[in-house]
């Protein structure tokens, strides 16, 4: 019999690194903040179709989802992200500037958050928020996913202000 | 000094598996089928706001990405997904209906093509569809974000018909 080499079972089942994962979500955060610069101040606010929400709630709630999300993905304790709908201690934002200015700190601190995750985390089961149960790596993804969908109902609201979007090709 | 036993550098890489990532690409493409259904006949293929395009259209993108998407990740050689607008080999469908069953047939043909993917491809750089540079997860990623991008659209398409779209966290 021959001596065959097999590779580690973990090399097969590899699709994504951690750190590819997190340039990822960076980069899609990258466009929805581009998304909500296109928005007119007023129309950021106020402007909404078929009874949705405006869009800065929308950001406001991925913002409040991102770095609660991840300090339950780090530490397995999970804050209330609905009572925590912006990080930076003070009131909720109602300015683009004021949003923006969240958000890039939002971005900082996911960045500086993401090492801290242990490798193991990725694949454990947890019930974040205290009412989603599943892997931790479905989380992440939930919130990418969320992000997007929000982004893109985002997208129709500029069309039907006549407003061209950012292309959804171009993350930069 | 103490032995260690250290893990082995892809447990560490270990995000998602190919087994979860294609279950999570099908039970999004289970809630996209549901927002298809969810459409009134005449609407799905004639509704829009914002000068886009009614879903049906979108949904025929999606179709038309995914199987030639899979056979240029299985195999390195790319078909025009452009050319492609359905698998079914007949005509594009113009009823709910028939939507519906190629849907049904690309939900079939991607479980039949994914356990193909030799494992190296995940991390590999190629060109997709001669025109987008970067690893194949990355592809496969975006396959499922352009999905995700659209079906929000028709969630908004359905609020302004005042039609109640299904639940973005169910994808049973």
């Amino acid at each position: 019999m021959e001596n065959i080499i097999m590779e580690p079972l973990q090399q097969t089942n590899l699709v994504i690194t951690p750190a590819e994962l997190l340039a990822h979500w960076q980069d899609h955060r990258n466009l929805t903040r581009r998304v909500i610069e296109a928005f007119p101040e007023d129309k950021l606010f106020s402007y909404s179709a078929g009874g949705m929400r405006p869009f800065a709630e929308m950001a406001i709630e991925m913002i409040g989802m991102a770095v609660p999300g991840l300090n339950g993905v780090i530490t397995g304790k999970w804050e209330d992200a609905y009572e925590l709908p912006h990080h930076s201690g003070k009131t909720k934002p109602s300015t683009k500037k004021e949003l923006l200015k969240v958000w890039d700190e939002v971005t900082a601190k996911i960045n500086a958050l993401w090492p801290q995750i242990p490798a193991h985390r990725f694949q454990e089961h947890d019930l974040a928020f205290g009412q989603w149960e599943g892997p931790v790596y479905f989380f992440i993804l939930y919130w990418i996913d969320n992000e997007i969908h929000h982004r893109a109902q985002g997208y129709v609201y500029l069309r039907t202000l006549g407003i061209e979007p950012p292309h959804f090709w171009e993350r930069q």
